[in-house]
């Protein structure tokens, strides 16, 4: 059967995160509504991971397989006429039989923005945290130096993650100011549940002086009560996602 | 009794517009519902003029009085820890006893932005027309500049406008590229209802070649009919509010 992969923005501040759940309104069961129009009969969809309720995405990919339908490039056309203003579909593309957005994953990359002035912008108010506090950003750049390679991220990830295999390759964490904002990217081979939002939180805990173990100690104590805060989700997105033979 | 002076932004997506109407969420109706908690009072609350459902405002003014209360600098900080994320306490002052948020306006400023790329951004759709169609930007420069000066401008609002004297002075209408934005900025010392937004449709249609007609006679015409669309809210925000003896 035809496997089309698709990629999808969302303003993730309305859904119940990504992931399908009866009776809420979430971007799988949305989108999975809409294809179904589409189609004239159910359509399955496959994402590349969950995004938590309130986080975005700029670049989320999913796949799904159809028996009959339009060109490939037709569907970017046909869902933004059907989707609510809420999921931008970004392009459409026909793809190998072996091709999963989950499996076929190489690398992921997350955008954090935090909003330090004074009075939030109203432009941006769902896409960021907004965090006025002085911090020490060189501090939290040279933090962030600490995380890349490989670790077993016990410390920064949910306390309850079902996974036991917690070593994962960060390939990238860049803390970056642009304006008034300060955006942290990571990007790596796989993120634990809350990954990203503790690594953030810890980066702004030590910014603002609020923690004492440096990120080697956090990370060796495997211990999530030793990292910092969980940034919030409204300041989240997950930024591209990229695959194998690419 | 003391007068306080409040400059507001607020994102009009979910709002019924600025003014307050029964049952209905209003940005005026949920202002005075959060003032009237921190005073234990009613507070009545005068707008600078209305702005119409999903119109946005980056620096709305209003004035209240009251016979007790907080220091004027802390409405600021209550605010903003009681009111919802979408409306944002940006300054507060006390005023003089004659000052009034409509009556003793001097001059307004709109800003509407037209979001071109191809793919809408997941960032801004809220507060952009997505109108990807290519257009003569030159061509919508030179018909804005015909716009500016002491004019009556019964081409340019609904045509229900109950208002007898349509002559307005519009002292700038810019046409500003910034990326894949179109900025429109327009200021004068009055705006009729949909003014901006058909000066925005307008500008549009002559910049698509939809329109044959050119300013001027548009003007003459004194007929609604004669002029473009009325462009949507979403892209619209009231920017500043300017006053006498500022």
């Amino acid at each position: 059967m035809p496997k089309i992969k698709l990629v999808i923005s969302y303003d993730g501040t309305d859904f119940h995160g990504f992931a399908r759940q009866p009776g809420l309104r979430t971007v799988q069961g949305v989108l999975e509504e809409h294809l179904a129009k589409i189609h004239n009969t159910p359509v399955e969809v496959f994402g590349s991971g969950r995004t938590d309720a309130g986080v975005h995405a700029v670049g989320q990919v999913v796949h799904f397989e159809r028996e009959v339908g339009p060109p490939a490039e037709r569907y970017v056309y046909l869902l933004r006429r059907s989707l609510p203003p809420d999921i931008v579909p970004v392009s459409a593309e026909e793809v190998a039989v072996d091709f999963h957005a989950r499996f076929s994953v190489r690398r992921k990359t997350y955008r954090y923005t935090i909003q330090r002035a004074n009075v939030p912008d109203i432009f941006t108010y769902r896409f960021t945290w907004h965090e006025p506090r002085p911090m020490d950003v060189e501090l939290m750049r040279r933090a962030a130096r600490d995380l890349v390679g490989e670790h077993d991220f016990t410390s920064f990830c949910a306390s309850t993650t079902p996974i036991e295999d917690k070593r994962r390759t960060l390939y990238q964490v860049d803390v970056t100011e642009r304006g008034s904002y300060l955006d942290i990217t990571c990007s790596g081979n796989g993120f634990l549940q809350y990954m990203v939002r503790i690594i953030v939180g810890t980066l702004v805990d030590l910014g603002e002086g609020r923690l004492r173990h440096s990120i080697p100690e956090i990370l060796s104590a495997r211990d999530r009560a030793q990292a910092g805060r969980t940034a919030p989700a409204r300041g989240l997105s997950l930024w591209k996602v990229d695959y194998e033979a690419e």
